[in-house]
């Protein structure tokens, strides 16, 4: 499995994606989930991806490479399409879309054959210059939703251990920096529970309005800000227990 | 779905479950999940259940009745076994299993040509006397695990959601105090996060080697107590991301 999570926020985009890849326990690896289209002072557009690994890779190709739209549904595009080229947001969610469904015409019947589905998810966030910051969730059918002010994140992959924390504190009003916090403790709840997710962690953060990358790392397993973060917040919720009331329990 | 969470620890067992069942988003409803047979001083044995509503409630009716022993695997029991009679925990496992296997044969295939699958997971804990308090995860196919020190609590149904808090608190050591303000919590964050686990919750505690119930409540959904500990623990968490040391990220 995989955890990515991108948050649209009004103050800018956090995106956050895990390296683990697994396919059995005996074929565990790392891989960069995250890719990056960036025009500085003009566009930034990130893609994080989950699913099967060929799958998604085999996307990232036809991105860079440029992609045909599919002719049964927007014959007016002549020219491939890029994500550095495309005239705004809405457009690039198209364009990969377009790859996801190009991808699944050439391997799809071969993966049935072999009895394995065709999964993909990708989260698609950035901003380009005349256009708002947008935050999209692309299927593996090539459609897409978009993040909103009453959901303004979306998690791909193994998302359920990590939604709690994020369903407590985030708002379309959380700082970049809260932001960035939580979305740290979400992935160190969700790498605790699920052996599928694991670090280097990467992480992207855009300020809204600069249509430039503003703060990108890579964190790695014994990072010490990492460190600290698991141990401040581990001692925290215990903590946190040892003053939480009590029922009138008599035991 | 469900969410049920059974913990043995050192001092007892605390067991929590929710009550909302759903087949759609028109058929919610709610049903108790907690089964007890208890004979106080000599033994306690708690059932939570999570599936298909119509076969837990068929296994349970077949528990009350007595269930016959699988003739291909124990030929030896001659009568109707039951919860309140057996000899040890290991044996109400097994009687819980044979519950389980008796519905599949009558129902199963009636349910796969409604294209139905046969679901159904149960957790089982107590003591008898004569014998250590044990806490069993049984699964559609009749066949169990065991909680051990390395892994001292189970859950079935919706169990992602609250598992990382659980993860991070819960070890043989913890009090039953702070298990049961742990599970609640788990519970919470899990109703919070997925709408098809609701209240009310229903709790029993039972301490070790008294071989009867130590403490049962049900908790409806605007309990005094239940409202307490959410403010306490959200206004918690929220005070302990502020507290959290930054990356030196330059936003």
């Amino acid at each position: 499995m995989t955890y990515c999570l991108g948050m649209s926020l009004d103050a800018g985009l956090v995106m956050v994606s895990d390296s683990r890849t697994n396919a059995g326990v005996d074929h565990v690896a790392s891989f960069q989930k995250m890719r990056i289209w960036e025009n500085p002072g003009e566009r930034v557009v990130i893609l994080l991806s989950a699913g099967n690994l060929a799958i998604t890779q085999a996307v990232a190709a036809a991105l860079e490479e440029g992609v045909r739209a599919d002719p049964a549904i927007a014959a007016k595009r002549k020219r491939k399409a890029t994500l550095l080229a495309c005239p705004g947001m809405t457009t690039a969610a198209q364009i990969v879309g377009d790859a996801v469904r190009h991808v699944y015409d050439r391997d799809a019947e071969r993966l049935r054959q072999q009895g394995s589905e065709f999964t993909a998810t990708f989260l698609l966030g950035g901003q380009i210059k005349g256009g708002p910051m947008r935050l999209f969730m692309i299927y593996s059918a090539g459609n897409f939703i978009e993040a909103g002010s009453d959901t303004c994140f979306l998690q791909i992959g193994e998302t359920k251990y990590g939604k709690p924390i994020l369903d407590r504190v985030i708002t379309p009003a959380t700082s970049l920096r809260e932001a960035l916090r939580c979305a740290l403790v979400s992935f160190d709840s969700t790498m605790r529970s699920n052996l599928s997710v694991g670090p280097p962690l990467d992480v992207a953060v855009v300020r809204a309005d600069e249509f430039k990358m503003g703060w990108r790392r890579r964190f790695a397993e014994n990072d010490p800000y990492l460190l600290d973060l698991r141990r401040h917040w581990g001692e925290g919720v215990k903590r946190l227990f040892m003053d939480l009331p009590d029922p009138e329990m008599i035991l």
